[in-house]
């Protein structure tokens, strides 16, 4: 990504918390993690975190979606022998998220996905988070989610975050591509 | 605690976040834990509590603070010997929290303590939490905290919560006195 899209990505995102009323420090939002997976189309795939705390514990953070921004479909493998994979819960704070799971597809789903990217979408158990809704997911279970129309924040707490594990469905993606 | 007094505590929790523009549920409003830790003084002396999530590998809850209201000194001892103490993230959402840990005391702190249960309170070291400022704890550390004049939310992530674990520096507290 240039640094020219990550900077305004951070503005954009430091202004949808700010409409949710969750304070971040300054140097919270000068370090807001930036990623368009490395295809060039973060209005569509992206994601933007505000990293609490991760340690060798736990792991918070705030997710913030753009309106109708996809985190693209993965999952978190055991790490090591003696870890499994990352557990997390999603909580919405703010906005309307559509999170999908393995399960019987919901009809008419209320995610829209670009036609371009379909074949790497493969879960379609809706699951729609508003305000004060949560979902927690077990390790190594595939998911993806999309913000509704005005985009979303999504409290994530979880065991340890290992995000260079993580596996996607579309081999293109890469979750923290470099910035220039 | 006679129900009466959980109840009322209860919707002073509701209305302290929703000042703080958090939302939770009926059913998690119906459920916050109240404790006033078995003295019958909640206003000075409590703890209520939304608990999110809490699994064998993290926790997350939100912890509401009524205005000066004190949750007194205590730590999280290991739990057996393969488990070390619950290690914590506290990070201010909404008001004002003046946390104290082991070391050099502050002189002046902004904590205000009645003098009829200053005994108990032995660590001085203060750290003043405004929304967006966050401490972590490490395990097994003697801690305590109030609340400013306005009353507080905190978000507390950590590593599993087991509360009957916990040792408090006033022997008399009791975690979750019962209610009748």
């Amino acid at each position: 990504m240039k640094l020219e899209g990550v900077v305004q990505a951070r503005k954009r995102a430091a202004r949808l918390l700010d409409k949710a009323h969750i304070a971040i420090t300054p140097q919270e939002a000068e370090n807001i993690e930036v990623s368009d997976f490395g295809l060039g189309d973060i209005n569509n795939l992206g994601l933007l975190v505000v990293i609490y705390e991760n340690n060798d514990r736990y792991c918070a953070k705030e997710i913030v979606l753009l309106p109708r921004q996809i985190c693209p479909e993965h999952r978190h493998p055991p790490a090591g022998w003696k870890e499994a994979g990352k557990q997390e819960t999603f909580r919405c704070r703010w906005g309307e998220v559509f999170l999908y799971v393995p399960g019987e597809p919901t009809p008419n789903p209320l995610a829209k996905i670009p036609a371009r990217y379909k074949e790497y979408f493969t879960v379609w158990k809706e699951v729609v988070l508003r305000p004060g809704d949560q979902y927690t997911l077990s390790p190594d279970t595939l998911h993806w989610f999309q913000a509704g129309d005005k985009g979303a924040v999504l409290s994530e707490f979880s065991s340890t975050s290992r995000d260079e594990n993580d596996i996607w469905t579309d081999p293109r993606l890469q979750r923290l591509p470099k910035i220039d």
